[in-house]
């Protein structure tokens, strides 16, 4: 998280470029996560590589919404892209472009809007979703192995939904987020955190404008401990006031995570 | 389809054996399917191979509900298992000790249940449950590769369970029928075919005492062609009247197919 990012592309003389909001889904298996990294694939360097192929060689830079972890998929994550301003584009070309350039790997481009040259996927988004994934069941993963969480003893819900209550709203979440994490401060405000049974799977829905490193992770790594009966829902209500993350609960596994959506306002792929 | 199959194992002694239920989930990417082959890994040769060294060594032949194609997926399939009458088993034995011996390959045991000598697998079931998954939409597949059929042209879905309820009820399915069937009668009884949207996936929602070979697929291929409005539901009628596979539409690929219960009646998982 030290490199140099990208974003300094938006110095880039807007008259030469043209964006575009591009929406993606990836199997995180196998990925190093959105950034580029030396030591394997990452969704940033197999779209910029795509981009960069569909405009006869010329770099294109991107930015995206959320930097998403090593094996963290995503169904709704959301990227710009500043192509040359002379390729005649329009929506699907871009989208079928981009798909074509992205084959044989897990990564694909669901929708691609035009947008301004002021408009960023990171700094215009008003919400991010994400949804943990959790099969709480005695058998391992068939279907659904490096896709979920595969917790063995019989979780309380009930009781990790009262400890979620207890965490929404603003709150300083030092307890939540990770060492590494650069954001300039912990307060972050959660609009919902909320536990849904869909049979085997537990989805933790989880919603903010941003979120702190490993956040998302890391509540629901604490929220585990609550459903095993080994924390009560005050205790995490005193873990998230001790603000120092020695006081949560472990950081759940990256494969249960997905990105499944960036609002925006208004929503540049709504027309599509 | 040509070989002996191990249901003459019915001819052990009882008394030798004691017979158990088991419920599986597998991924069928990278298997040949239920059936031991010599071109690669089966369901039948994993589970089988499994219960061997459960037993030290000695054979545990099995009998299944259903025979799934390769690259088709379970997540209800229903086997049963000879096992020597000498091994103190009991259902998390069975369950867990398979599981173990099947890793690390993406069939898993969900739950066992002793059963009577006379109950089979095959011959007990009162029905099978398939689901068919269509994703329908532009973009090829990112997270359900090789998990669904991927069709890009919009479908009607309304005109497809038109043509789906035309095909209810007790007929001769030979239009649906695979060359390679070995059932006596093209007589079957549909008991439920019906399309469920849930966003860009179409389920297609399959039931029946029992299915000729490819049936579900055939039907699935034939009823995408009234989706894409090549066909009229009347010309799906007018095909299945026909008892002739030349009449009927393509067989849509396995990948899109799961097994996804059988039901017993008893059901031997119920008190679990």
């Amino acid at each position: 998280m030290s490199e140099v990012y990208p974003w300094h592309a938006d110095s880039h003389a807007a008259e030469d470029r043209q964006r575009w909001a591009v929406k993606i889904e990836y199997d995180g298996r196998g990925l190093v996560g959105w950034q580029r990294q030396k030591n394997g694939l990452s969704v940033q360097e197999l779209l910029e590589d795509a981009a960069q192929r569909l405009a006869g060689g010329r770099k294109v830079p991107s930015i995206t919404a959320g930097r998403t972890d090593a094996r963290v998929h995503a169904t709704g994550q959301v990227a710009h892209l500043d192509f040359p301003a002379d390729m005649p584009l329009n929506g699907r070309s871009v989208r079928d472009g981009l798909g074509y350039h992205l084959k044989p790997h897990p990564v694909v481009v669901l929708a691609a809007a035009s947008v301004a040259p002021t408009w960023s996927a990171r700094f215009s988004a008003v919400r991010r979703r994400y949804r943990y994934r959790i099969l709480n069941r005695a058998s391992r993963p068939g279907l659904e192995a490096d896709r979920v969480w595969h917790v063995r003893h019989p979780l309380d819900v009930a009781a990790m939904n009262e400890a979620a209550r207890l965490l929404l709203g603003q709150h300083d979440f030092s307890t939540f987020r990770a060492a590494a994490c650069q954001a300039n401060s912990p307060i972050r405000t959660l609009d919902r955190l909320e536990l849904v049974c869909e049979g085997e799977l537990i989805h933790v829905e989880v919603e903010a404008r941003s979120f702190l490193h490993h956040q998302v992770r890391n509540l629901v790594g604490t929220l585990q401990l609550v459903g095993c009966g080994r924390w009560t829902p005050e205790q995490v209500k005193a873990a998230l006031e001790a603000r120092d993350r020695r006081a949560g609960g472990p950081t759940a596994p990256a494969e249960g995570l997905y990105l499944v959506g960036v609002d925006y306002d208004p929503d540049p792929f709504e027309r599509l």
